[in-house]
């Protein structure tokens, strides 16, 4: 019925409205998204509390049905859009759209099987709908992109606390002991990472003079190590943002001192992508975009 | 009996004594209302305590009929002097100015209502009077300038948060259950708050070996990630902060390195407020100010 | 006996041994004292430990008696040098060494009676003999210059924790009510302290979902509002840092960029104290000192 | 059977590969190693757990003899290829590389010396293979460099700690005393250790209103406090890069603004170890390894 011609064209239209952000119905269609993945997420939240769910319930789970309805005509028309179908069904987004939609299917084709437990963690998956959102946080703020420089320096970190706590539950362990909570080097070290992050629940809590006086020393030398590691952390990225701001000059005027997600000089107006210091970070992400599609 | 003209001197005169703070008798009104203020904060929490209630009970509630008095009279003499009476009366200021002589009144229409709640809740609503300390803080000092500043920032740090605590939420709704005191999805994440901002009150906590193996996980990796992403924000702030230094020129001297708050060149103790590239910050609170008045 | 002459030689010679720190002398009485201050200290614990107490109490007891009557002298050697015999009395550093002998001494004189309670508030105020260590931190390190410089910084986060746990608190005590461990608004602004600073012991907390919410809500704004403010002081600390640096002009080689603290051009070693632009902070200093002697 | 000058080659070649990472053989003996460590943590910690350990514990135990005698061969081979022996013995990867092997054979000497707590010991004493990470670490990041660098910092901030700790502590043992859990001023300064750096187990908190209200100011005070000093630290760390990178200029294009662990010129290439100024930090760690091996 449709020529070749006319469904090559649908599918641009599609993927327009779908995939891009540029035109006002591919921007409607974000916000409209959007709107429906908060409401699931709140949605999912009141059919959790008995008291709401036993006087309300059926209404939450008609809007339950509706959502994932809602969610299935969009992953189908993802994909009859996307430029490489298999490329988005296997990608990171791909695989959150199936599961979001995934759990009440499962739910309808074993409704009486005893799986209930598997079955209400596949249904929680769908809060990674939330993770939709980051999508748009991604184009708007360039705090992700900060966060990836600073990956490196978030690693040696994690690093060093995973070293700490190891060797810090290990230690009271040995000087706890199971009769004080301390049971196994595991749950010690869940207990030094309650401790050293400074979370202490008092769950389980150091009760031997020794290990209090360890954990005590423990405690005030891992919020000291923390504090300046910390301290350093944001010296050096204070240096590198100073650095590459000194060193971003304007092709046009020669001008420096430009914020870093500037794409115009501020004092001409001139492009300063063509500046050959400068990584150009949005033409890259482009194109790996374009391979999803 | 007075004329117009008297009455408009004597509005203007009490004009500059209520709002402004430039003559003695102005100075002298700002620091006697601040007593009162605090006074009334003090009294408050006194009359809360049970034991100090059932012995000066009387003393305490006379006081604050007097406090509220006062307020009053203040509330009137400021709604006469305003230069434009109801921008005042809903202005920030004039709703909380109301809102803190309002709940005795109040009480006093409905005596017999001896509805517990709502009458705790009347009676501590004079809290707010704390916000009229706002007021002073707001002249005093560029922490709020900022803060105003910085607030996108913090925008962008809450909503970083909020994904975090709902999705560690769920995932811990999930694997502990209700069982365990992960009663809803709600109050889950209620967990996720506490533990994710280091609070970890212990109410509530993992007991089952992979809910403590997550909540280990999780615990650290959102310690590290909210420490690298506090020290990025530091460090835009600090280089956003040398970059307005660093461009504010004095038009007289034409030297730079001025402070942020900085109303005259410190080199020559020219008018910097001239400078095109400065935001005459000053300027526009002193007109938003006149209209209130 | 001894000629006024050799009196004032005396009190100038026993003034150099204990106020001063620039003889060798000098050094060896501070260090000494420091030693005895220590050893006090951990006397002190060592007897409120029953288990230890019972066991080698009259040791100990004998050793604080010791330290008692070594402090005594120390006191009336500082007495008798002082230039200015009752300004030292009435200094902070005189009442803090007065406090440090009292104790024992009261013990002695009501040994039966039962004011034990009170004595023992007096006894351990000889714990204030640990900020005679500052006195000695004071030369070494430039934390506290920094410290006393960013003061009113700490009075503004002081004043908006204030603020924050005042309200906060009321809002709790309203909403869960004394049913809930909010017995009265001094305790919840109690618990909101222990909360907005992320302690969390958990001795009260919020039970109802009411409640709940609003304290995760007031958690995680506190906590990015605390975290940004945090981000804002230092990014303003660091500007002041860098540029107090960039002013610092050595007089001889014209050459910027030296160590707050520095005293000497790290160039060409010329004296720095002589640059107009830089507080004489250690000359004041030296006079306040002189003044106390 | 080898000639002396055989032996030599094979000693240089082992040394090659045990202690170098310059060459593909050097390189996969250190990623081996790296595995061999994880694995024999992780082997330690399901050991702990007492109901992995019931079913598969002679596995694990089987593993764990596979890993000390994969150990004690690493540890002969180094001491045998090591370029000074005792050097390297009584260094701090000597001796951690010793305890790691120890624990097991003296648990063998030691067969029916059923003393719990000591076997115990002596098997989590194993936990210090961890350490054997640190010589990674070490070579791979500035981190270390910049730690030991602000080290003088981190034991002001301590200090101050252990100052307010301890005053606090003995504080409130006289105000709450031991009939409210404050039973001892070791344990008093417990408390306040937890307290102070925001831990708060509530295992021990304060119950009288005086206490309360002591223990709220004192955590405001230290929670203002902990944060400028933490600010001030950092702001220190960030002049001091930001300086030293403005110092180091280039002895071959004479530019500056390099970062602080470049060895090269970032515009010429040119070697900029030759610089008066620059410390020659890996120069100087080179020779203490030459010196080790």
């Amino acid at each position: 019925m449709t020529s070749a011609h006319e469904e090559a064209w649908l599918r641009t239209q599609l993927r327009t409205i779908i995939f891009g952000t540029d035109t006002p119905a591919g921007r409607g269609f974000d916000i409209a998204l959007l709107v429906l993945i908060v409401a699931s997420v709140i949605n999912m939240m009141l059919i959790s509390v008995a008291a709401i769910e036993s006087r309300v319930g059926p209404y939450l789970n008609g809007f339950e049905w509706f959502l994932t309805l809602a969610f299935s005509a969009e992953y189908a028309a993802r994909i009859y859009a996307a430029r490489r179908r298999w490329a988005y069904i296997v990608s990171f987004y791909g695989l959150i759209d199936l599961l979001s939609i995934l759990p009440l299917y499962i739910g309808l084709a074993l409704p009486n099987a005893h799986y209930f437990v598997a079955v209400r963690v596949l249904r929680v998956m769908r809060i990674f709908r939330v993770f939709k959102l980051v999508r748009y946080a991604n184009d708007a703020n360039i705090m992700t992109r900060a966060l990836r420089h600073a990956q490196r320096k978030m690693q040696i970190f994690l690093g060093m606390l995973a070293l700490m706590v190891t060797v810090l539950g290990a230690l009271m362990y040995v000087v706890e002991g199971p009769e004080h909570g301390f049971t196994s080097i595991p749950r010690a070290v869940y207990w030094a990472i309650v401790t050293i992050t400074t979370v202490g629940y008092g769950d389980i809590s150091p009760s031997t003079p020794l290990g209090q006086t360890i954990a005590g020393v423990a405690i005030m030398s891992g919020y000291a190590l923390l504090a300046v590691t910390g301290g350093i952390i944001t010296a050096e990225l204070t240096n590198e943002i100073s650095n590459q701001r000194q060193n971003t000059q304007c092709p046009h005027c020669e001008r420096s001192g430009h914020e870093i997600d500037a794409a115009y000089c501020k004092f001409c107006g001139g492009d300063l992508s063509h500046d050959p210091d400068e990584e150009p970070a949005d033409e890259s992400r482009q194109k790996a975009r374009d391979k999803l599609d």
